[in-house]
């Protein structure tokens, strides 16, 4: 069985217990072989995708209670996986949602790592900067380089702890693993969203099969 | 006498107590009649600058206990206004920097709200959302517009109320104003890095007359 997860920037595939990445631009190109079962937040791709019966969308197949209005498919998929915790989804953009007991409790959106960067850049060519991955955000920044690592990290970071309290922290997506380490109990979980697509096909056999 | 505080977009001026803005692009084409004042960020426009006499930068005279390499001269500038708070200044970019005793403790850099829209549209068209300047960020985003303006506004504040402690928070910069409204106990101050320059005028008479 394969799955896809087809982002704003890539789409994902597990494929007998391998993850594999393609950009938006080839998986355009994909013609796949046997059916695969997919999310995707992106509607260009998607009106593709449904001219083609090898694809099976899992969206309508969620179920998540949520007074959310428009909530993006992944993200959905991320809820799915988590009964109690918040769920951070680092990629082009940054999710992050609060699940208690089953229920979505709401979230929001920051700009990626990578989105950070480039806005940074834009302001003045003093601030085109890479990121300082080694840096302590427990000190107050004394240059320009940790000046923007901190102003990227230490917000998010600030606010996701106040958040949290006593809850975990899934971190998952292409910058959950770097995000992660700023975090003392933090699990990073790449197969989150795959555990989700995976526990709705075998919750939905008869409608999926 | 006419001060201007010249930044990535915009040069502000004070003459006889009045604020006017143009844009760096129509400054590039400014003549004056008589001296003015300046502080500069603009690389590009400072050497400009230096080669008319009529313009005097204030940037070398400014004398500032601090560690940190490289900071900006409206930063310093901020700074030499404030002996002991948060200086917030919010426009292309927010830069947060804290004085205490007057000696400056470190900072950093966001980009500024304008910037982060920005940023969001280029990451999906479904994120080409405005600002929602009435949002309530002591509750959890329902929708995507509020997801936004959230994700750009509440780490601000978060991280901002947490470094501030007991200190007083001063908001300057074009966005100061509605940054501000976030807070309970902030002042907002425009003419924040002006009173730096003409403070610094005033005791450095014998050098700049």
């Amino acid at each position: 069985m394969i799955l896809c997860d087809i982002g704003n920037t890539n789409a994902t595939f597990l494929d007998e217990g391998k993850i594999s990445r393609m950009s938006v631009e080839q998986f355009s190109a994909y013609e796949p072989k046997e059916r695969v079962y997919f999310i995707c937040v992106n509607d260009e791709i998607l009106k593709k995708l449904k001219k083609n019966k090898l694809f099976v969308d899992l969206e309508p197949h969620f179920e998540l209670d949520t007074i959310y209005q428009g909530l993006g498919v992944d993200r959905v998929a991320g809820c799915y996986a988590v009964s109690d915790g918040v769920i951070v989804d680092a990629g082009s953009a940054i999710t992050v949602d609060i699940m208690s007991n089953s229920i979505h409790l709401g979230g929001y959106i920051l700009p990626g790592i990578a989105s950070m960067l480039k806005a940074y850049e834009s302001i003045s060519p003093r601030l085109k900067l890479p990121i300082n991955s080694q840096i302590d955000i427990d000190a107050l920044p004394q240059k320009t380089v940790d000046a923007i690592s901190y102003g990227i990290l230490k917000p998010i970071v600030t606010l996701l702890e106040k958040l949290a309290g006593s809850k975990k922290v899934y971190f998952t997506g292409g910058d959950g693993e770097f995000l992660s380490k700023f975090f003392k109990n933090a699990i990073c979980d790449k197969m989150l969203v795959f555990r989700a697509m995976q526990k709705l096909i075998n919750q939905k056999k008869e409608i999926l099969k």
